[in-house]
């Protein structure tokens, strides 16, 4: 996979690149990633890539022609190019899916104010990370290129990827580990039973548990096993005990 | 404002504290922004701050000493610890708001597996960026650092926040810059004709029209003021036609 950042500020994604697990899956060449300054693409005498918008108001707007100009240099068969802005799709599990399948995925980082309205045709889509505002899209960029690339084999465990909080539609159990107690708080004492298939139960009760606490919204569309419907059964009851 | 950040990777934030307007923030002295390693809180003789599972299972997670401890050390009267996991409560444009009034805000990035459950008990609230899966809490925590630094005091023009998507409750109208046509794509006759009172209606049904074709869940539990409601009628009306 080859990720490429459309992006005025290459010199933010150092860190990304050059920190921990990303940093391992770029030495071993396990996705290629790279930056695009679109500024390189302006034909303005004066470098500019935005303009103050039309009809008044405040800030300055990235114009067209910089992007427009960049993205049919940079464009390649298969490629899908995504812009960052809160009016997109918002990213979620399944979109990191989606894109960690596609063989190059162009992310365009907005910056200032906003985009010219007329950038957005020469998107392929437009994605959200959540409602909220951002003083660029890198740092939205880095997030979804961090979900992505964790997905890619070989960047980390596949065996940890199953039990992830949303890669079965639950929110993960509570994990432990060592000490067995800290400051008064143990433990539960089925995890040091060393008894598998009571542990597996637990677990699947606790995300199940967890979930209907949190995020019921997860549950509504999700199909659920005969063992998950009797542990859901039986958490009411006790509940309501 | 202070913002700290606990995390093993302080080096992550580097590219995010020299870049554009984080970087003038920073120099300006608008915020403090700083970052501390808890493995330096460890109390294991090898330096460790992570363990297997108990009970079994892939992964690393990381223990509940190092932190707990750290955060001894570094709460102040005032400050508000969030933990960045993705079970805890949706980031959004009002939490940024609520983060920006607090006077010190501390934020822990998980990496690895995950936690030990019991270091839930030492954080103050947990916030999660949306339904998805990270390597670590570093690329979470730079965008809720961003999100509310931007909200402080001369950060940004004041008056660029009114017109955010979400802070009226709306996504952002359409922008346009110059040139006035760019590959057959021109800009709405509206904004070039000097008429400030048409420019705002126009938008204002913009931003309308937008956010019932693509957020319509923003607009349940918002209050519409009377031209809203008279725009809103009219934008139905025409698309039944």
């Amino acid at each position: 996979m080859r990720i490429t950042m459309l992006t005025l500020f290459p010199e933010y994604f150092d860190s990304f690149r050059t920190t921990s697990i990303i940093k391992r899956a770029l030495e071993r060449e396990l996705v290629t990633f790279e930056t695009v300054n679109f500024r390189d693409y302006t034909l303005d005498k004066h470098n500019k890539v935005d303009d103050t918008p039309c009809g008044g108001g405040q800030g300055m707007l990235l114009s067209v022609q910089p992007i427009a100009d960049c993205l049919k240099a940079i464009r390649t068969p298969g490629s899908l190019v995504v812009m960052m802005t809160p009016q997109g799709r918002t990213f979620n599990q399944q979109t990191a899916h989606e894109f960690a399948d596609i063989s190059h995925l162009i992310i365009l980082c907005g910056h200032y104010e906003g985009f010219d309205e007329r950038i957005r045709s020469y998107v392929d889509m437009e994605v959200s990370l959540g409602d909220f505002v951002l003083t660029g899209g890198e740092a939205a960029a880095v997030v979804i290129a961090d979900a992505v690339m964790r997905l890619l084999p070989g960047v980390i465990l596949e065996d940890s990827h199953a039990d992830d909080s949303f890669e079965n539609g639950l929110l993960e159990y509570p994990q432990y580990t060592r000490p067995i107690e800290f400051e008064g708080k143990t433990v539960p004492e089925v995890l040091m039973s060393g008894h598998h298939a009571n542990i597996r139960k637990w677990r699947l009760e606790q995300s199940l548990r967890r979930t209907m606490e949190k995020r019921p919204d997860l549950l509504e569309n999700r199909t659920f096993t005969k063992e998950e419907q009797k542990l859901m059964k039986q958490i009411q009851e006790t509940d309501e005990e």
